[in-house]
């Protein structure tokens, strides 16, 4: 059964005190005895031990703890763009022009907690959203291998929610998505990271995202709609990089997200009739008046389940805050 | 005066013995004792030592080691795009819409030594060469703070030199720079590491880049010449996200690409009368004819130095291989 990895510091730590691992049975977490400083140590060394936890040594209450994102900032994060092609449409894009899988990363050092707050920068007015699911690796790759559907349970470890933070007036003018989605707190993730079992991993497409804004539900979609698959992913970064145990992939975002295509008027005036850097400003000057564009104060919630909920990512719940 | 640091491989080296690092001293190396598996060690911890070394204790000769690059593989690396006006505009671009500093990454296992093949994937048909000057971070750059010109000594540890090998077949119609360039072998650095003074910093914009291919000048264009300089381009990252003591900035590359503008009848028509993806097809298909991109056995050199030789990164020499 999927074990639900989490990571957190006790209330009453020490000020020293390095944060803990444990695993979640209902409202109470088991914890994991040892230091296991980053996601690949704890994959790499803590796994077993976390499988033998019960429900009955579950005795510190969830509620009590800080909850610290399950990827620890020394992993790399890769992420997909242009993945369901629902997100490709309303981005006013066509998918048959996009037949590749576009990587792209953003810092390690914008992950951030499952409940912590998002910092919308001073200059950043188009604030935007993107539910993901989060691979992480079990295993290094092996530089060149050829990664099947039925290898999954072999080299992934589990999953988890990112939100895919994203300044829009940054990363959409400036070409190159890294900047706009990499400042600090840019790269929630969590709260568990879900150890799946093999029979468990043939039912990755059933998992659901929801992603709600004040409650209102923005983005929900099946995670079988991903136009590259994860074995298809993890096959080609095989042959492009090193990917190490406890590495990051976020899958790419469905439909929903404030960023929409301009009317087609609109369109074939910024096409015709502006040079790029006067597109970009009305582009931004009409975006402003959008009001799906997250706020202070704005919460967003986001949960990737089964429907029949035998498989729980968990909820994550954060807000948003100005700098 | 300039401390040219080094990571090596002795020939008679054991097996499961780890990288060196040492001080160049006209062609010998005095080795620095010590561990270092990462160049945030031996900047936090092996710096001083390095500077006490002499010419006396260099007894180790050049050639007989395997130079390893400077900067190792958990760093972060991270680079500056249409940072030089002159390969903005022979990419066929106006550096006017371009008033931001563009930010991408390669991943940190692209790296590769100074003198070890540059391997062309067999899909790739387009490979091109981007001589760069790297800086290499002192120290960890504290979130928000501004850096100025002045203080570059203190926040930056050295300048080496980078090829930014690019696959500008997977690179430009994919959009997003991360892929086409981060293929394992893409990341040529070094040999040195040079650790200046503060009266040296103050001559960075002095330094003059030079790449060859078959011996022919290629790029040839000084520092200064860039558009956002060293302290603008920190000084963006710090209120950005986290960066370390090690890490590895590419500050991007002037003009004498491979990859060039198609003519404007060939723009036109481009624009007007074919889809995204038809365009990028002739787009390769036309510049596969396009005898400038590197080929297998091509030899290229890269040098970094000032025209008074006082300062001198060494020499970069790297073969092209087809997988």
């Amino acid at each position: 059964m999927a074990i639900n990895l989490i990571r957190f510091l006790p209330a009453n730590a020490a000020a020293d005190a390095g944060p803990q691992w444990g695993v979640v049975f209902g409202g109470k977490i088991a914890p994991l005895a040892g230091s296991y400083p980053t996601t690949a140590d704890v994959i790499r060394n803590g796994r077993d031990a976390a499988r033998q936890l019960t429900a009955a040594q579950a005795t510190l209450d969830l509620g009590s703890v800080r909850v610290l994102p399950p990827v620890t900032s020394n992993q790399q994060f890769i992420c997909q763009g242009v993945n369901y092609a629902s997100h490709v449409r309303e981005s006013g894009l066509d998918p048959a022009n996009f037949p590749f899988n576009t990587i792209f990363t953003k810092a390690s050092s914008c992950i951030s907690g499952p409940y912590d707050e998002v910092v919308r920068p001073s200059h950043v007015k188009l604030l935007d959203y993107e539910i993901e699911l989060g691979i992480v690796l079990g295993r290094d790759l092996i530089p060149g291998e050829v990664i099947t559907e039925d290898k999954l349970d072999e080299v992934l470890a589990g999953v988890t929610i990112v939100n895919d933070v994203s300044a829009r007036d940054v990363q959409l003018p400036q070409g190159q998505f890294y900047k706009g989605k990499s400042y600090r707190t840019f790269g929630p993730v969590g709260p568990l990271l879900v150890l799946l079992e093999p029979g468990e991993w043939r039912r990755w497409r059933e998992l659901k995202m929801t992603l709600t804004v004040n409650g209102a539900v923005r983005q929900q979609a099946y995670c079988g709609e991903m136009l590259f698959k994860p074995e298809q992913t993890l096959t080609e970064l095989a042959s492009l990089h090193d990917v190490h145990i406890g590495d990051l992939i976020a899958t790419g975002t469905p439909a929903g997200c404030a960023a929409k295509a301009p009317g087609k008027l609109v369109m074939f005036i910024l096409k015709h009739f502006m040079s790029d850097a006067g597109k970009w400003k009305a582009f931004i000057a009409k975006a402003t008046k959008n009001p799906l564009y997250l706020q202070p104060n704005d919460v967003m919630a986001l949960s990737i389940r089964t429907d029949d909920g035998s498989l729980d990512l968990g909820l994550q719940r954060t807000k948003v805050v100005s700098l």
